[in-house]
């Protein structure tokens, strides 16, 4: 499908790089507004690493797994490759995603719509992996550990250098959609992107795909390292005491990608405002439009099936209004489970899970002004 | 003049919106790759704000002329627009333009090339206005200070909420292109760019260009505010023991603005590379382009005539290589001084002045690949 939406001749034509973030390591991020076919294109899909991107040898590196299994594995690139494989329609979205939008200001990388893409995964199931190694009885997490290696840089932080980590549970990893892929829209993975294999953790926030992977950790105790705790973690008011615990699952959340902040719009015309919804533990059902700031709500139509984990492009038929000014645009997204976006960022998710509708400031100019 | 440069159709056809790099106050920057025409048009130009917006009533409003002068004015925006206008095309560029390419990371707003634009300005000679006030013999400086205030953020820095303000020499105050402007390409300019009046200061980095002008101090002391030291401030150690200035002139600089970081072209084909160079205190006169990171340059026609204190728009007619993968392109001004960009970032800058060649990483693709 090739879409034309949000009344911008040639946005979608081609792909026109990534807007910096962070120049070393890379943190590049899509322009939201070039948002088109279902599936981002490779290029324009966003980049972010914590560090250097390591330069493994397809010949010589080894997936390893091992901890508390029955068969330690040692496999090579090839030998994975020659594995059955799955290919899957997964939505990534970093846990910082809207950053920019916090206000105060909150540190980090201050991503705006752009780390989010949706992309084919094409690898071998992790389950079956596991199968064959043989999982002790009492294995409750598996970490999967990247050769992308350095000093973390907020408090607390373990002394020195240090991999790249994350765990999922054993119950996700037994789904067979969790992948070590090694083919991101039916292309060998780029060095940004993970090659020669990563992780693929469908319906969670991007940490959880682990780049460059080269260990799985089979664990009976849950996994506490550094991106676990300290970083991609959240606080658990629910019980009264807040608990640390680790993100994981994507919450539901809309984003508009045309208008842009900040363009000018011409008065009381056709415009199709488009954009994208996506949940990790539910599907978008329903998606509404604010053309004044929250106001009242208006709904759109989605342009995507519902296919889990994988976003859904949706639009709105709008006319622009007669009158010029700044007008505020949200979206806000409802999950098949009836919950909506919250309507502001829950500070107990600190400078991550922004879910909450983020303002797109528009004009309308006045009719005689150019355009 | 409507240019269709860098082979990317309809990239210029409208203004697409900003970059978002801080929420609040609202720092946008343009994206570079939208470059098109000579002048940029008012929707894409960046907004660098240091506090909220301030909302100036312009029945209300006056501009006050004061300190060592024979006769102190209040000017209201009527009596100013009643004057007789100059026009003058100037370029504004943030003194941390270019922030984001620096290695470690730098804080402040992480602008990447957007954050300069070349516009029309229509206002008041600064000049003519000192000469009605008439200046004490003994002015050094004319310290200009707009409406916006908030307390600032970076040590040192004085208690308490002061409102922006930076002071220009009497004899840069005295040469009849610096204005007090009332309108941007031919409008009155919009609340984000100063509504209802502001200084431009052609060839000084953007923040002399003082917006939502309220007062203008005749000062016998040169002025040692926190936009003057603290900020905007650089070390200049010519005479060995290193001395605190304030910056001033914009450096010579060339930025490419398509291909954009990370843009994937097409092998063996003619591609158009676009973009533009500027200086303050002198002409860029000859443009050179590297192709391999810097190994080997060659030169580029500049497409506007040497008109001071406004980019040059450039081009490069570029055969892309046919063997896939990663290039490095590079842009270095010569100015009509014989003088050429730096190699590398001088730190007694600080985060500011960020003038030597930007790398533009892109990617060839195979010819088999889809684009």
């Amino acid at each position: 499908m090739d879409m034309e939406t949000g009344n911008r001749s040639g946005a979608v034509a081609d792909p026109v790089g990534l807007i910096i973030r962070q120049k070393d390591p890379n943190n590049l991020e899509m322009p939201f507004d070039q948002l088109g076919d279902f599936i981002t294109p490779s290029e324009l899909f966003y980049i972010r690493s914590h560090f250097p991107t390591p330069k493994l040898d397809p010949v010589a590196c080894r997936l390893s797994i091992r901890g508390a299994v029955h068969r330690e594995l040692r496999l090579s690139y090839a030998e994975i490759r020659a594995m059955p494989a799955r290919t899957c329609v997964a939505t990534l979205e970093c846990a910082g995603n809207g950053r920019v939008f916090m206000v105060p200001p909150a540190p980090g990388a201050q991503w705006e719509l752009g780390a989010v893409g949706n992309a084919e995964w094409t690898g071998v199931s992790l389950a079956m992996l596991l199968e064959r190694a043989g999982l002790a009885d009492d294995v409750c997490e598996l970490v999967l550990e990247g050769a992308d290696r350095g000093v973390p840089k907020e408090e607390p932080k373990p002394p020195g250098t240090i991999s790249y980590a994350r765990s999922i549970s054993r119950a996700r990893a037994m789904q067979d959609d969790v992948l070590i892929a090694w083919q991101m829209n039916g292309q060998d993975l780029t060095p940004d992107h993970g090659y020669p294999m990563r992780a693929i953790v469908p319906g969670h926030y991007g940490m959880a795909s682990v780049k460059w992977l080269t260990d799985i950790v089979a664990s009976t105790q849950p996994f506490h390292g550094y991106w676990q705790t300290s970083d991609y973690g959240y606080w658990d008011d629910s019980s009264g005491v807040p608990v640390r615990r680790p993100l994981a699952e994507m919450k539901l959340k809309s984003q508009i990608a045309r208008p842009r902040v900040y363009e000018t719009l011409q008065p009381g015309r056709p415009y199709t405002i488009f954009g994208a919804a996506w949940a990790g533990d539910t599907d978008a059902t329903e998606i509404w439009i604010s053309l004044d700031g929250g106001e009242s709500w208006v709904q759109g139509d989605f342009l995507d099936p519902i296919n889990r984990h994988a976003w859904r492009r949706w639009k709105y038929d709008w006319i622009t209004p007669a009158k010029p000014g700044r007008y505020t645009l949200l979206a806000r997204a409802t999950g098949a489970d009836q919950r909506v976006q919250p309507d502001r960022h829950d500070p107990n998710f600190g400078s991550y899970v922004i879910d909450h509708p983020l303002p797109i400031e528009v004009f309308v100019a006045a009719l005689s002004q150019p355009g």
